[in-house]
């Protein structure tokens, strides 16, 4: 005869769920991401880009997704710095992300009856044609957190609207009034998945590295001169400022290619030569990229 | 006899007053920057980098200053977009200015009253282990703006005390109580001087430029060639995002030298026959770096 403990235990066969960190709070494009990127996981959500990048290096989570590019707004510079110092984390997936955004209004209000507009200045800036075409006299309000809009909207009630990701309106219960009110639709986040290891071969891969040269002319040249020699392209070339003083930069540049396949294997070998310093993040599979 | 009328004619003798716009509000970084590069200047505060940038072309201002990147956080994308974009802007000057927090407290209170330190999220980030070591049990608020920092403090009045940069306090008559109280003391902006025209050749001089190359295998290697051919000193590059699609990029790129001197002006030729786009954004005298 079972018993429940028994049962239980047997549950323990299947694989621990996964733990997935992200930038919170709930509602955030990040935890869209997350949702996407692992939708069978345990979302957890951090303050910051840093304590959810630490949260796998704890042994708080398996990973950690964060962004990294968005095509409007350029680096996320947290993000850089975090894999140029956190020697222990590695890049193990990507991820691109439609950036939607969405007009949200309290259970039983209506766009009739709007009266004040409310988010975080980012996204009133990047709908901001919209809103002057739509709702040419309505008041906005910039809230300091983007989580703060749509509790604000709801607490003011019938007259307020916010504008967040759809996940947030799915969280909170509100209706979605419209969705892709954003200027520019061309707007897209890529998200890295940070880990204890990287991933192994698959044939479709990139490869993130941070490097310093000499300031000297033509040390970045010479660097480049090894991908070039081997038909190794740059997809991206970023420079981050090293803080030692104003005018010294590292490099982070994601190149075509697993650091295992031979072509890559052996730049990074002559790089090691030539470099002050030179660090492979991580081999990642090329992430498709959204759908249009 | 001289009249009234005459005095006022005889003044217009003068050169009329430099005008220089910047990113407001008074009591910002920025515009201790304009005081210090046109002391005798009328300066004129702008909401946004981009309104500023604006004031010269519009015939409002003779320049704008604005900030261009930090020895800490990396650029100011607004300002990159802005000189990719913005084809009748030229730098005409930079100048580097020592970021420096200072505690600021309304006229008659004293470092042992404050219960309350208010300021923007980056200043009181930036001051996190002074705040930690010398005020560990008062309750910090961030603001939206710099700006509201010291007028909230000085409406809360005893008890409350405000971050923010020196010029802020000469403006609100308020103490500065201490100086230099951010962790890092490298912190140092780099800002840019936006008019009509850049400036002639002085023999120390820099130059910035903003190119797209092809996206193929060593396309930003021949690029960077011409200017290693000429032992020509590239001092920053720095990529923003093309606006076209995630993964397409403008290269922004400082380097040693005036566009007429024989070895840059040599270098920008054949710059032009591979890229797909290049413009001289500016040559101008280089900054000396802050006293330490």
């Amino acid at each position: 005869m079972t018993n429940p403990t028994n049962m239980t235990s047997d549950t323990t066969n299947e694989p621990p769920r996964r733990r997935v960190a992200f930038l919170g709070p709930p509602g955030t494009f990040s935890e869209q991401a997350a949702v996407l990127y692992a939708p069978d996981a345990e979302l957890i959500d951090y303050p910051t880009i840093s304590t959810a990048a630490e949260a796998p290096v704890r042994g708080d989570a398996d990973c950690a997704i964060v962004p990294f590019e968005n095509s409007i707004a350029g680096a996320v510079g947290e993000t850089h710095d975090l894999i140029i110092h956190h020697l222990n984390l590695r890049i193990r997936d990507e991820l691109v992300l439609p950036i939607e955004h969405c007009l949200i209004l309290p259970p039983e209000s209506s766009t009739a009856a709007v009266e004040l507009i409310i988010s975080h200045p980012q996204p009133l800036a990047q709908c901001h044609l919209y809103l002057q075409r739509r709702f040419p006299d309505v008041r906005t309000e910039a809230t300091l957190s983007t989580a703060e809009a749509v509790g604000r909207a709801l607490a003011y009630g019938r007259g307020a609207a916010a504008i967040r990701p759809r996940r947030a309106a799915e969280i909170h219960n509100a209706q979605i009034v419209e969705t892709g009110i954003e200027d520019d639709h061309r707007n897209a986040t890529r998200f890295i998945v940070l880990a204890a290891d990287d991933r192994g071969p698959t044939g479709n891969d990139k490869t993130t590295l941070v490097f310093s040269t000499a300031n000297r002319p033509g040390a970045l040249l010479r660097a480049l001169e090894h991908f070039a020699a081997r038909s190794i392209n740059l997809t991206r070339i970023e420079s981050r400022p090293a803080r030692e003083r104003l005018g010294a930069y590292l490099f982070i540049v994601d190149c075509d290619g697993h650091r295992e396949d031979a072509a890559l294997a052996g730049a990074l070998l002559d790089l090691q030569q030539d470099l002050a310093r030179l660090r492979v993040v991580g081999s990642y599979p090329r992430a498709e990229p959204p759908a249009a």
